[in-house]
């Protein structure tokens, strides 16, 4: 086994962001933390304040050495997409002000490397990221998305793309897109 | 004239992000600066620590006591949306994690203060920016919209949402949203 890499996953969003972390060596990975951060406070700069603030403060205290979060799935309401431009912003800065590289994933190629398939259910996505990371309790839909994107992220930027568990169905065409 | 508050006005956007800051007792404003961030970094999560670090660097030069930023307008485009929501929590999130307070006001506030007339053109705005202020070179536009900000902010929070040079078409029905 080669040295681990700690590599935090987030999915942003304007009322719930999940996070997860993990250590991997591109083949091999191992649960470290999970959580997700209800958004708090009056106004919207003191929720936006308070994702960057409760980002920084799973940084600093789990210390990754390398970051990744979904891309974003745009919907057809410029509106709920700006609230979402606003928490990511306040989420990614928090990554970036650390000094920490931030990779970028597609939903597709989050599935794809997580499960097999680029077009395999919600569902599937949470309950292998369990399975795979020997997590036996609930695990919050947004943490489990943090811990997917950053199992996607460990085994496409440390082990090459592979997927996780190989099997006949499993062809890992997605590519991670580096940043 | 009362004491004086150093207020900083925000214009972000993904490419460029315009600020000004004025000394105001809610009546009389001073100059003090502008400038524009022209965003840099090759990937976006870059371009977003950018925007957020040079903005954090502005406040800790300038030692601002309040701050504000305009509402949205919200195109039909939900890609441009979400990549303003993003230079938006970045710049947001560099002015509440130093403890300061975010105020926000439309654009028409914006224009009301300013110029007397919330249909306002955008010319309109920055000449008279100029005037009130007493700049005689020429400001970058997004950092004349960063000093209309910061003068709508001052005149409506600190002197109670007047207009800042009043004529007879001078109303001011704007609120500043305070948030």
């Amino acid at each position: 086994m080669k040295a681990l890499t700690r590599v935090l996953g987030i999915d942003p969003g304007s009322t719930i962001t999940g996070y997860g972390v993990i250590d991997s060596d591109g083949v091999r990975s191992v649960y470290v933390t999970h959580g997700h951060i209800r958004v708090k406070g009056e106004s919207f700069p003191e929720r936006l304040g308070h994702i960057h603030e409760a980002i920084g403060d799973v940084i600093d205290h789990w210390n990754p050495t390398s970051a990744a979060i979904e891309q974003v799935f745009i919907s057809n309401n410029p509106m709920s997409a700006l609230k979402l431009g606003q928490a990511r912003g306040a989420a990614i800065t928090a990554v970036v002000s650390r000094g920490l590289s931030m990779a970028e994933y597609s939903a597709r190629t989050v599935k794809q490397v997580v499960t097999g398939s680029g077009a395999a259910d919600k569902s599937a996505v949470q309950t292998l990221v369990k399975s795979q990371l020997d997590i036996k309790r609930v695990v919050q839909v947004d943490a489990g998305d943090g811990l997917a994107i950053a199992l996607c992220h460990a085994h496409s930027a440390l082990g090459g793309t592979r997927a996780i568990m190989p099997t006949s169905k499993r062809r890992s065409r997605g590519r991670g897109l580096r940043w």
